[in-house]
């Protein structure tokens, strides 16, 4: 099989490639990293070139460049548009990595840096794969449209304008995103749902200035103190989140999905050893499964205020913050919901401070039934690239991009997932399995070959 | 009058000498100002010596030296210790200073700078009051000694070693301390009472590395929430500390003192303008200077965890911290209740995270009656130096060492406070009146001449 031998006689190569395309830190939450971002772009442009495709662009946007590219060769043959990003989450806490985020390093059977999994590493395997179809094979054998863009982890802010401005040019027979994680290793996956995402700041003001603990404690609303108080009451006895209204519009899913889901070979054991918390802590009356993927969440992702430094300072703030967040199931409404998380703190925060409330961004959440002949051809070829039994599944994350292309181009979206659960995706020592990037690079070229006769 | 005239002359001089003081940025709490604590240390020993004390001694701890230094000429005159601490809190946070923390600055009649007031500013105000006195009269009229610490920001962690090490060579008739505050301008006050602090620290660990909140956001405990919420439980609804036990040993102020403290040029106005809250926000059932001075009070100084940085990143981080501290009143005892906090707080927290509970410091309140004569010397003192009536007051903020002097030398302790409440000691901005300055140096060596009669 001429494809595959190419492709594993590539495999240093490969691997060699993917290190230069992770060790550009491309950091997109951070201004100061906008050099690197464009580096970044750049790199990518010339390996969608590399992969024989035409039309690069680098298209400018409000923030971070998006790189696309297309192969319209094949007439009478499926078009498919795959999306990715280059952009990769803050790499902080530093000290916690165990080989530095940008310096991609191999350690049992991992590749491990910053972008690994999310998302460098899956795009590559598009990358190689394309390039490997046409190398092997002299021409793609179906019509390619490439989009990857720079703003995923700061809420994909530009995409959607992208996509308005060039919808005509940018209409295909399906979505192909590899941005998600397989079940567990060895159980290739496809994702036919995904949580929505709204992130949230806020900021909350007591006295005009710091005060000394000591002179004035006792008298002054503490922001720190308020803070915690309206925190507190964002969950009720049960864990669920205690916004009214806030699972209104929550889908119920079926039995017969509630069933499939629960029968998925899900190793809770693998699961508590990943997360290594003493105990798991989630809304009563559903199963871990049903907790990640089917139910919403209200989740802190930061808090700070106060002295925060070695040793003491007796220190009444000025000011105190957080960074909250809620990820969102069909069908809730990403506005809906920001408007009751907004009008719920309003209401919880007494009169001795003030505050700003800011949403940074809204993401719809996505489910879609996997009727569609061509999730038969992606579930073959992931068995025939990974030798395993593929399997569908839901996954806790966010892609909005997803539901938007869904709820635009009516098409299917194929979700390719080759990450893994516990691979530290926008934590320190994030790592891709490298039997799972060679075996992607694989399965996504007998995927696109195996499309020609959709 | 020679003594007053000589002061007056060297009022440049003296401001340029607290203007060097000021500059070195000595502050205690971190370990990269080590140099710059020793440089102060020097400084101070050379100013003694220029006041004309004898035996001085920069004595080594197990943090930050000790500055020591007497002047025993004085025959069958008393004698007094003079404390004071030449280290300081750390600036942060440094973008909303005016002017440079460590760049001393006069604006609107006063000097702005850290330790402007707290506490370099009134120590200098002590010794340029002996050199005054030496040089204006040939020789100190009483017997005095100096003890200026460098670890009063971090809890005094050495002192108490160093005073039961020198107990013969520290004994005196009374203890002199000017770390305290005026009760309004124009207000020259002594305190007689001060609360007692107790500093925490508390780190909490769910999960054992951060964990991507799409992924396992729902199923897994968020250090962040379990601490707000663990920190929502410390109050009750009547802004009471809801720890068992932790008021059972409180003294209440007898009647004539409540009424002595209700009758007191306080003005709440003014305070509530400092604090610049949209409210006040303190115990139920107390007068705000109860509030401040009477009743025991926990802070959160301080709280981090999660992503704090610009933008978003959708973490469950595996830790979370914050700083609390106790301001005590008589009759708590401080390892009693740091050991009610550590089992309220162990308590509180769930099964599905641990915790590190550290108690940073601890130090006793303290209340004394004002009936020996020398607080009728300090009070004509402070109203022939500054020219106004004098009052008799107490203090929400902590001096351990005060506590600790007078239970074990049982000789009167005469706190007199030139700074003022909305001078921002700990916060940036911090200053010091410059008639307070000039008008303390005035009235502190009137009282050390006035001593001779004692």
């Amino acid at each position: 099989m001429e494809l595959i031998d190419y492709i594993e006689s590539k495999r240093e190569d490969h691997l060699n490639e993917l290190k230069e395309f992770l060790r550009i830190p491309s950091v997109s939450t951070k201004s100061e990293h906008r050099p690197d971002i464009e580096r970044a772009a750049r790199w990518v442009a010339e390996k969608l070139r590399a992969a024989g495709l035409d039309n690069i662009e680098i298209a400018p946007t409000k923030m971070h460049p998006l790189v696309y590219g297309e192969s319209l060769h094949a007439p009478g043959k499926p078009t498919i548009l795959f999306y990715g990003h280059y952009d990769v989450q803050p790499a902080e806490p530093l000290e916690l990595w165990t080989s530095p985020p940008f310096e991609p390093t191999e350690r049992n059977g991992n590749l491990f840096g910053r972008g690994t999994a999310d998302d460098k590493g899956q795009v590559h395997i598009h990358l190689k794969a394309l390039e490997a179809l046409r190398k092997a094979t002299g021409k793609l054998p179906i019509n390619v449209k490439v989009m990857i863009e720079g703003e995923e982890e700061v809420g994909s802010v530009s995409l959607w304008d992208f996509v308005k401005q060039n919808r005509e040019r940018l209409k295909a027979d399906a979505l192909v995103v590899s941005d998600t994680s397989m079940l567990a290793k060895g159980v290739p996956s496809i994702t036919y749902g995904l949580r929505g995402l709204n992130y949230y700041q806020i900021e909350i003001t007591g006295p005009a200035q710091d005060l000394h603990s000591g002179v004035f404690g006792g008298a002054v609303p503490n922001p720190l103190t308020i803070l915690a108080e309206m925190i507190a009451k964002l969950h009720d006895r049960n864990l669920a989140v205690a916004i009214p209204g806030f699972y209104d519009d929550v889908a119920v899913p079926t039995r017969a999905e509630r069933r499939a889901l629960q029968s998925l070979p899900w190793k809770e054991k693998e699961f508590r050893k990943t997360v290594g918390a003493p105990a798991l802590c989630g809304e009563h009356g559903y199963s871990i499964v049903e907790q990640l993927w089917t139910r919403p969440t209200l989740e802190v992702n930061g808090i700070w205020g106060g002295y925060t430094g070695e040793g003491a300072k007796t220190v009444i703030p000025s000011k105190a913050y957080a960074k909250l967040s809620t990820r969102l199931v069909p069908d809730q409404d990403p506005a809906k919901i920001a408007k009751l998380v907004e009008r719920h703190i309003r209401k919880l925060l007494p009169k001795t401070v003030t505050h700003k409330f800011e949403v940074l961004s809204t993401g719809k959440p996505w489910v879609a039934p996997y009727s569609h002949p061509i999730f038969q051809k992606a579930i073959h070829a992931l068995e025939a690239g990974f030798g395993k039994k593929a399997v569908f599944i839901r996954e806790g994350g966010s892609i909005p991009f997803v539901t938007q292309m869904h709820d635009t181009f009516k098409v299917p979206c194929v979700l390719l997932g080759f990450g893994l659960p516990d691979e530290n995706a926008h934590a320190p020592d994030e790592h891709i399995s490298l039997e799972n990037y060679f075996g992607g690079i694989k399965a996504v070229a007998l995927f696109y070959e195996s499309l020609a006769s959709l």
